[in-house]
């Protein structure tokens, strides 16, 4: 029973079947093919205006190439001191854009806000060629600790942004589990907030490995393809990256699979919640918006799920020792279920 | 009836199948699954060594990653002036190698000797600092000429490359084709002739997207799975990439559709042969080896054959108009039978 | 009356003359010269040991190839978040080292502590690949606040390093002064305590453009002469740059620069705190063991000392506005004499 | 008898003395100073328009700045496959572009022509990813053969560069021995013949170690301040390079020691010419336009020559062992007859 992450999940079947139709004749490579076409205008409907759509097998990619884009080498990129392009990507915006320097903040919940933004731009010397120029942030929807960023949030930060002339990029891995949580139009969340590339995902989401750059400002996209390439990031039977985002966008997929895994992680919090008062010094870490429930735990409770076979991470915690769960398109409710009976059995005991 | 590349067509049916066999269940990400495991073993048994393997979606991250391990920044990096990673990959060895400067040489058919490699080492004046050092040499077999290395042409290089302690790497997008020609064993051709790292194509061959970065010493390997996540190109539902290599590597599949592809490749190549009298200034550009063959031809008789249903990229030459014609894992020999036949029937209203 | 920074004086005349000396006649360039070798052996005996020594023309240029050679594109960077190598080289620490992460910590009076040290190094996953390996750490000595490190916190820090494997360099833009301060022999701060590499400033205090990259294990400088020259930093008329570090260095000429400095800035802090107690909310904010005094006082009473012909940088504080005074080798006892005067009477206005 | 190199000679003693009337009282650092401000005024004036310049230390560093300017990383840059930033430079262009494309060209007696240019241009599939999108020419003026672009010839490559859209850098590390040779107006051989960028060199011409990048383009230099930085190419006592550059450009000094060298040449160049008919083989390998002979003799002539007390570096030729005879600022008159005289009296004993 898996809630290591959404990525030690499969593929959604719809997806699989997506791939076998591509696979019928010849087609031109490199993206000069009829389901990248398709998925540039399915993405143009979801936001409800023109946009560049540029297929990647990573989120990581996704992330460092968009960030090239926006800041050049002698630039500076803020984010979240636990964003996945701070600390989880091994240096790659570094790498991607030249050596652009990367600047950390905190924030409550894994959230950057208008004010943190607001005095870390204005404590910058502005054109003193001693320090980077403040060039793009990048914003985590959902964000790492499984909260979303509100429409109200977004455009408060973006104004911040468009005052110190600095660019959005929003790393949206799990950019489907927060629509699914918000309920908004798309273009509430992105560009109308003031975003300039999304990176789109879709491997968690029930791909099997494909993302999507979009830029909502075509200009920016001029030398994108270049980028793409030279990061060899530019797949050469691409309608197999296309195909799957096809079938992900079709039909809403990408929503209804993230509200299944939402709910899925609500279900837990509730069932781990109502266990909590009884286990010494324990808590949910973060509200519970997307699919990623984080609690604080007893280290024998810990202990006694794993025993019980459930799979998950440790997670570094202040207060203690801590698990993060995640669900997923595919998590079954039984699982969920008798993990949070486990959990109340193990709390009765405790307690 | 296409011939314009090995990417242009699909993906084998064994890869596919393997794919909806790998969708069960959940399993770790990032490669700590059991396909990956597998893929390292069937290499090991290939090149009846220990290797270590690291798999990832496109040729050119593969290239580009193995130079980097491989040359310093202050290095200098040794390739065919035609070859992918000088003039195809829009830069990726500097990318990720840190500006490591691409040295590109000449040589005919689209191969390096060790007499043009010992001339342009013995130049370099080796530890001024002016001068970047001599760090690797990137060979490409099958070449971009459709031709390939003998184990006594890479013995010879070996040796240039050990007297100027600069390594070896192999560019095999198109290993398979050259293995089918060559028909020795596999450690003749790769680490037995110095060779320290191979990147092991598998798209072009009929997988989806994936290749193999081999490494002949797993010393060289420490740090190379950080250098594939600082560049995006880590895949997180590995077992996906994996799934396709074992696959591709089981039972010889990957010798077996070599085979065809270069069977294919030679009925072009004789029945292009037979046409080649009658038509002024035509000849075959290069030996056909491989899934290549590189044929100059009066620019009527090019626009005949595109009128007749065939498609295939122009390739620029020196005496002349001049195509390339591609075959693949699933080329029929239907087509390249129409083929020949309609080049004869042009080349009789020439004659 | 110049307290602006200690780049904003002149060259003291003993270097001058050095320059004028070394113009006699032709010299081999690039370093191949007899000053270059001189300064090589001061160097040698200043740290009582085989050394390795490169001359370049700025602290950014020393600071930033040194920090290249100890940690890899894919290894990490500690230093205070306040240091010269995170926020005013623009970047130039990711530039030269091909993209490493630079890990900004805290720390009181611009130092970092073992305890920092040890709980950011146990923090990182070691081996994930999602994250940069620890590589390098740089200390500042003497700090961006004035202070100096002494032999035992070195010490304590070494140790840390040592354990997780972490290479030390050591930013020495005012060493002098810091040496002038402690009176222990260099090599108890230096390689004694585990540095690897120290930029030896000279610049700041009395030359006119020159500092040493000074290597306490010659293996780790094998291929530096090939950085320092693609960073552009490899000066071809050197013996300029090495007679201005001979004539620093001889004689302890560089300490005795330092202990006129550090003096000045001694009288300056006795001076100021003499009239804090008569200012509203004034206060020193770091102990002054340098050549740098930073205080906060009230905002009229910074206006009055401009006012009164004084030069100085504002400073960015927490608690209200604070400048920064720095002293130089050739500061003038009177000017610091008429500063304290002035300020005593504008406490004396004010209180 | 030293004809090594024009950077094996001392400072010209205006310099000097600029140096010394220089280091009185304080100054701004960073550039934000009267002399930098004067130079700037002076190049206004030689090139007869508004300028922005940016005084350097090193040409290699001029160099690399400039093409990072020019060209993305993504982008190629062309020159002379024997020009310093091919082939001495380590890889700096490399470096500070991020990893741009090198592409060198062949060219008789070190010069790029129009047509070279437009065959290499015209080679490109412009707008296809694989490739890297040409961005920049880089054009040495004097060449490294010692010969100089006309006016006519750079006004055809500026042609061929507009068309294309291709930017053009000029390497003047010998610019004022190519202005002392053309004798016409500076504007003629630089902005007017469509150069971009200039690397004015002074280092060579008998300063310490001063260049000025000088930007017809004011606003191609909006960030060249932070790229600079970033390279550790901020001198912060930057008077002390402005000084030299303003002396060395007060009074036409420059045109005036650079005619002495180029006179020094052209005097070595006729005395070798007298010569040659009596020496084996021996010739002159290129017009000698500059300040550089580089002349193709016996083996036992070079040998003479070296035990007779001249000093100079063998030259890699290709019809037998070559030397390059390098005149500067301050090459003695006396040192130019005995040399045609020593080589006269070992080709007497030859003939």
């Amino acid at each position: 029973m898996n809630f290591i992450s959404d990525n030690a999940v499969g593929v959604a079947p719809q997806i699989m079947n997506a791939l076998a139709e591509a696979n019928r004749g010849p087609s031109m490579p490199y993206g000069a093919d009829d389901w990248t076409k398709r998925v540039e205008r399915q993405m143009a409907e979801i936001f409800e205006r023109e946009v560049r759509v540029f297929p990647v097998a990573t989120g990581t990619a996704a992330n460092a190439l968009s960030l090239a884009t926006l800041a050049p080498p002698y630039g500076s990129i803020y984010a979240h001191e636990e964003a996945h392009v701070m600390v989880d990507e091994c240096g790659a915006p570094e790498l991607f854009s030249g050596g652009a320097k990367l600047r950390p903040l905190p924030g409550a919940h894994g959230k950057l806000t208008a004010e943190i933004l607001e005095r870390a731009l204005t404590r910058e010397h502005s054109g003193d060629v001693h320090q980077a120029i403040p060039a793009a942030i990048s914003l985590t929807q959902a964000t790492e600790a499984g909260t979303v960023y509100k429409p109200a949030e977004l455009q408060a930060i973006a104004e911040v942004a468009r005052r110190h002339k600095v660019r959005l990029h929003m790393d949206g891995a799990r950019f489907a589990n927060a629509m699914a949580f918000l309920g908004v139009p798309a273009r509430q969340v992105t560009w109308e907030a003031g975003i300039d590339i999304l990176s789109f995902g879709a491997s968690k989401g029930g791909c099997m490995a494909a993302e999507a750059v979009v830029f909502f400002d075509p200009a920016l996209a001029e030398h994108f393809g270049h980028r793409r390439m030279r990061g060899g990031h530019l797949v050469s039977k691409m309608r197999f990256l296309s195909a799957q985002l096809e079938a992900y966008l079709a039909d809403g997929l990408w929503l209804k699979l993230a509200r299944h895994a939402n709910a899925m992680a609500q279900r837990l919090a509730q069932g781990v919640n109502a266990s909590l008062p009884r286990l010494h010094g324990a808590k949910l870490l973060h509200p519970v918006e997307a699919n990623e429930v984080f609690v604080q735990l007893p280290a024998d409770t810990i202990a006694g799920l794993r025993q019980a076979g459930f799979a998950f991470y440790d997670w570094p915690g202040e207060g203690g020792p801590a698990i993060r769960l995640v669900t997923a398109f595919n998590t079954e409710a039984a699982h969920v279920e008798l993990f949070v009976k486990t959990l109340g059995d193990l709390a009765g005991r405790a307690g």
